[in-house]
This record gives structure tokens, sequence and C-alpha cells, in this order.
């Protein structure tokens, strides 16, 4: 079977790159430094076992259901690194039970009690880091805020947890424009952790474990001093908002989305493609970067970029590409029924609009589908 | 089971406000015309019964999936309304040859005959209608334009084909601001039709069906004089576009995605939920209209809309609610662990986001849970 042969729209990864990608990172981080891929983008048992490149792996999950997914085939060293809902706890206890060693985050000392309590009562304990806000994006308690050494002690030589140490995500870096900037991320997000995991030490508080992470400040330090752990995801795959970060070229992108011609409009230059917004996702990430995209980048089916071809509207089950380059919409060559791929702003939201891989390898022989688990 | 029993993220469907919705329109259509209402949003069968009102079904799908699970559940009168990738011709045959009337379209004429030599070839016969552009906005051909009687020459009298009339959908209308252009657009959809049937009429092709539809002009035509059949099909749940369109109140709006509080960010007034990009959806389809609802507004767990509540930012698990109204956020009444209900810019992307429905009834209790079919 060949790329020709599936039904569209599909998502196509490319082997041969993601390979390249994961051991490019992996070669970055230093010795004695673990490596825990997240695989919030990738939700693919087979990904995971290529990014740990055949060794016990660490995991990262962004649900559930990834933590079963990947411990159903046997990866037992898994961080769930999105807070949990304390309704999640017997879930999670199940894995547990089940020979997993589930690691929680909290940043809130009365859901790190419950996290605890309620594990005791279920006959199970968690590791759970203390999740530490260095750039003030998202979740987690400042490296100096009063209630960090509060998690610590609501968690610590319990019955139902073990403290881990701290955990954070320096996700204001992926609205960085250069590499200083990237660097200064990596720099911020490194210092914050390491003075959190510090203060925690000099309460009292023994703080095994210092987890960074996001795939642009791995990719910029200039230091991983004091950090324990990498955690990173979308560097397995890569996509128009990481390159526009400049951290990869455009050649590097692993996945894909493989459309059909289904119409033409002459008059207005576009082609219409069974790709719309539910095949690409409506993520528009690139629009406040330096290259906007807007729905995606077209390739040949090959997967060559045509410079300036992109898909400028995307209905639910049409994708409409238009020239806003050098080369014109080319007709004759792309008729309907012929295919072209498209390059994803955003990987993480593409992929989640498709629940297998079609796996090629440098050409366009499909070797494999790789399921991915999707949901929660 | 009530709604605080249900894993979060997860889609809630409230089938009294499905009912309602789906009698506005059906009692707006008059006598003789056929509602064929599309399921490219719902996805479901049991939404289907309700919106068919126990009566046999005429259904239109977004994609041959919607058809075959339609059909499945035994539906026979079904109308693919995107263009067909030639590709996927033998898998639409089996539908055909399974009992299903499966109708395909086409505004291109090559692709009407290869159509319609492809099904003769495979021992079928599809019903095809041309698919007119009224309003510049996607597919179809003008009304006027020469290639709409090569179209029914390729299809009208073939042993794979036959010629069913026009069909065509108002896009643009989505984008009206007030109810005059909605009622105007409503027009130039009913009059661009009935023209193109009329010039096929007079070139000597029967043109036995001429169908529009969109839900804002269904909602707004004040003629359908010479219209056989309307299609539509966002009113059976309704969304934050249309509402801005004037098209319903918030509180008619059926789907809604249940979240949980996984985090408090109180110098910021920032709630976070367990909802974020992934179960949302990245549409931002109201970001250039009157009201900009950013990436959803937020209602109380019995649903009721709390005014100027609004997902602000949506990372992939992670919804931020914030404050921009009067009312600020009240951390001690949503603890980590207290829930929350969004309701989508855009109810097709974000029902893409859940593979099945949690079905309520104006109250919290979970009265059944419907599979979606989503993919392709």
């Amino acid at each position: 079977m060949t790329l020709d042969d599936l039904p569209t729209p599909a998502l196509v990864l490319d082997r041969g790159k993601l390979q390249r990608n994961a051991r490019r990172l992996s070669e970055r981080i230093p010795r004695g430094v673990r490596l825990r891929p997240h695989f919030k983008t990738a939700k693919s048992i087979e990904v995971a076992r290529i990014a740990s490149h055949g060794r016990p792996m660490a995991a990262t999950v962004s649900t559930l259901k990834e933590a079963e997914h990947l411990h159903s085939h046997g990866v037992t060293d898994i961080t769930y690194a999105v807070g949990v809902a304390p309704q999640k706890l017997p879930r999670a206890a199940d894995l547990v039970r089940a020979g997993c060693d589930l690691k929680l985050i909290a940043d809130d000392a009365e859901v790190a009690a419950t996290i605890s309590s309620t594990a005791a009562s279920l006959g199970v304990a968690f590791g759970v880091y203390a999740e530490v806000d260095v750039d003030r994006h998202r979740a987690g308690v400042t490296p100096l805020c009063e209630t960090l050494p509060r998690i610590a002690e609501a968690l610590a030589d319990r019955p139902g947890s073990r403290f881990m140490g701290v955990l954070t995500h320096a996700g204001e870096s992926y609205g960085c424009t250069d590499e200083e900037s990237l660097r200064a991320a990596a720099e911020e997000e490194r210092a914050g952790a390491v003075a959190a995991a510090e203060r925690l030490g000099k309460a009292g508080f023994t703080c095994p474990e210092v987890s960074v992470g996001s795939s642009p400040t791995a990719l910029h330090a200039e230091s991983f001093n004091g950090v324990t752990e990498v955690r990173a995801g979308v560097y397995l795959m890569w996509d128009l908002v990481q390159s526009n970060l400049g951290l990869c070229p455009l050649e590097d992108i692993a996945v894909s989305v493989l459309g059909t011609v289904i119409g033409q409009q002459r008059d207005r230059g576009w082609l219409i493609l069974d790709a719309g917004g539910h095949a690409l996702s409506k993520d528009r990430g690139t629009a406040a970067q330096a290259k906007d995209y807007l729905f995606g980048q077209v390739t040949s089916l090959s997967g060559e970029p045509i410079p300036g071809w992109l898909v400028s509207k995307a209905n639910q089950e049409h994708g409409i590409v238009e020239s806003f380059g050098a080369t014109p919409i080319d007709f004759n060559r792309y008729p309907i029924g012929s295919r072209l791929r498209i390059l994803p702003n955003h990987a993480c939201a593409t992929s989640a609009c498709h629940d297998r891989y079609a796996v090629v390898d440098g050409d366009q022989q499909v070797l494999a589908k790789w399921p991915r688990i999707n949901g929660w």
C-alpha cells in the first residue's frame, strides 16, 4: 500500500524523521539527566518505543488514558503531568495497583493532602511532585511562594504519598522569538526549579527530583545543573509553530495530513481538499508568529513543501489551498483525485483529529498503521 | 448517575433543548418541502431520530462514515453533501449495494462522468446533484456557468447515475450581522438554486430536486418557492457563533463541555479546568463577531451562563477561566474538584473532540450515553 491507496484524510507519520528527531534531543541531554518524553503529542506506544531507543522507558502523559495505554504495553514509570482532579484518583490508583509507578503533580496543599489521604484509603501510594511556576504561564506555585513547603509537608513520609520533588514547565518559551530569549527561558526554567528544590531542602524536605521541560528549552538550555530529568514531547514530531521558533526546518516535521483534491475553483485560484478543519484542527498557532501559515503548509505527495501554498480556509470537511507565493496553483498537475499533504501548525492538535498514523519512511510506501489513544 | 459522577472532560447534550431546537426548524419548513437534516454536527443516530420526529428520515452527511452509521440503523435516504474523491466511489457503492439510496454531488463535468462510469462498472447507480455556488463561499458552479449543463449531461439517463437536480449551501450566511442580511442571504440562496434549475430545465434536463440549506438561511427565508428540500444541521445544537447571529439565545445551546476545576491561580483570577483545547477545540469562530467568547462561555453545573466568565486560554488539557464581567471568580465556591460547563463557539468542532454524548434533560441526571461517529 502507498499513500495513493490510503483513504483520506489521513495522518501520515514519517518514521525516519521521527527517529532523527528523537535522537537529536536524546543526544543533547547530558549523562545522568533522565529524558522523560511527553506522549501528549504522540499518544502511541510505537512512538514511545522509538523515543526511548529500546531502553527502559520513563514517560510523561497528559491523560490517564495515555498512561493506561503505555502501561498495558509494559511501561511502568509514568508521570501524569496535569493537575489531577480528585475524582480521578480511584482510576489512577487502579494503575498503581496493577504495578504502575504512577506519579502525580500538585500545586495546592489541600489537594496534595487529598491525594495522600485518598491514596492511603485506597491502599496505594503515589509519588507526587510539587508543580512549580517559573514563568507565570499556567499552573504551579512560584519558587518562593508560601504554599510550596506546605505541599511538601502534605506529601512527605505519608502512607499514601512519596514526595518526589519539583516539576516545572516553561510554557512561555513557545512565545520566544529568537535564540537568545530561548536560552534565557531555559535558564529561567532551570534556575527556578533548582531554587524551589533548594528552598525545600533548607526547610528539611528531601527533593529527589528536579524535573523541567519543554521542547524549546530542552534544545536551548546551556546548563542542566541541578536538574534530574527533562520532559519534552513535540520535539518527536515538530510542527510549523516550532519551525517558526527556529527549532527545526520544515523538512524535519514528521507528521502531515494527506488530502485528496475534491474541487477546483480556477477563477479564484483554489484547490479544494477533503482535509478541512476536522482533519487539520482549527489551531492557528502561527497566527501571531513571524510567518503565518494560516491552516497549514502544503507539500507534494512526496513531502516537499511547495513554497507559498497554504491552506487558507478550513471548513469542516473542506480545506482550501491557495498560493501566496511565486508558484501559482497548477490545476493541470492537481486534478480532482490527486493528492497533497499538509504540515500542521500544531502537531498535538492536528494529530488529535486522527485515531491512527499511516507510517512511511522517506517514500510513499505505507509500512504500518499505528493506533493513537485520543480522548480521556 | 449525575453530572457530578461523570469522568471529565465530557460532552453534555441536553435532550429537551435538542427536541425544542429540532421542532422549531421543522415547524418553519412549509408542507411539501422536505427537511433533510445535516448530521455533520450531531454524528449520532439518536439525534437523527429526534430530528426526524420518528418519521422516515431524509439525511445529509459530511462523511461516508456518517452515512454507514445511519444506514446501519435503518436510514436509507442519504445525501453525502461534500464533493466526493473518486477514490471513495467503491466504498460509496458498497452502501448502495447494501440498499442505501446514497446521493452524491458534483461541481465538475469530468468528475460527474467519472462518478457515472465508475458506478456503472461497479454495478450500481448514484443519484447525483449538481453543486451550485450562490455566494462564492466554497465549492460549486455558478447558476449561469457553462459547466452546469455539462454536469447534468454527464449524469442524466446513464446506467450509473440519475440526475437529481441542484444543491447549494449559502455558507456566507454565517458572516451576516443582522436579520436583514440573513433574509437577503436566504433569498439569494433560493433564487440562485431556482435559477440554476430553471436554466437546466430550459436546456432539457429534468431537475427533480432543488436543495438549499444552512441553519441561518433556513430560519430566515421568507419564501421557499421552487425549493424541494432544505438541509441544515447546527440548528439541532446551536452554539455561540449562531447566538451571535441572533439565531438563538444562549439558553437554547444544547451541547456543552463539562470540566472539573484542577487549579486556582488566585492572584491572577484564574480557575484552571481539565477541559482545554483538546476538549473544546481551538475554533475561534466568535473572534470576529459582535461578541468574542474567546474559547467558550462558562456556565454553572446546572447550565446557567455566568455573565462574563469565559475560557480565556486553552492549552491542550488546561482551560483557563477568567471573569471579564461584573461577577468576579468566586474561588471559595469553585474549589479544586468542583465543576463547570462551557458553551462552545462552534458545536461541530467542539463535539468532534468527543466520542460520545452524556445526555441530560433539564437537570443533572445523566439519562444515557450516545455514541458519536467521528473520523472518516
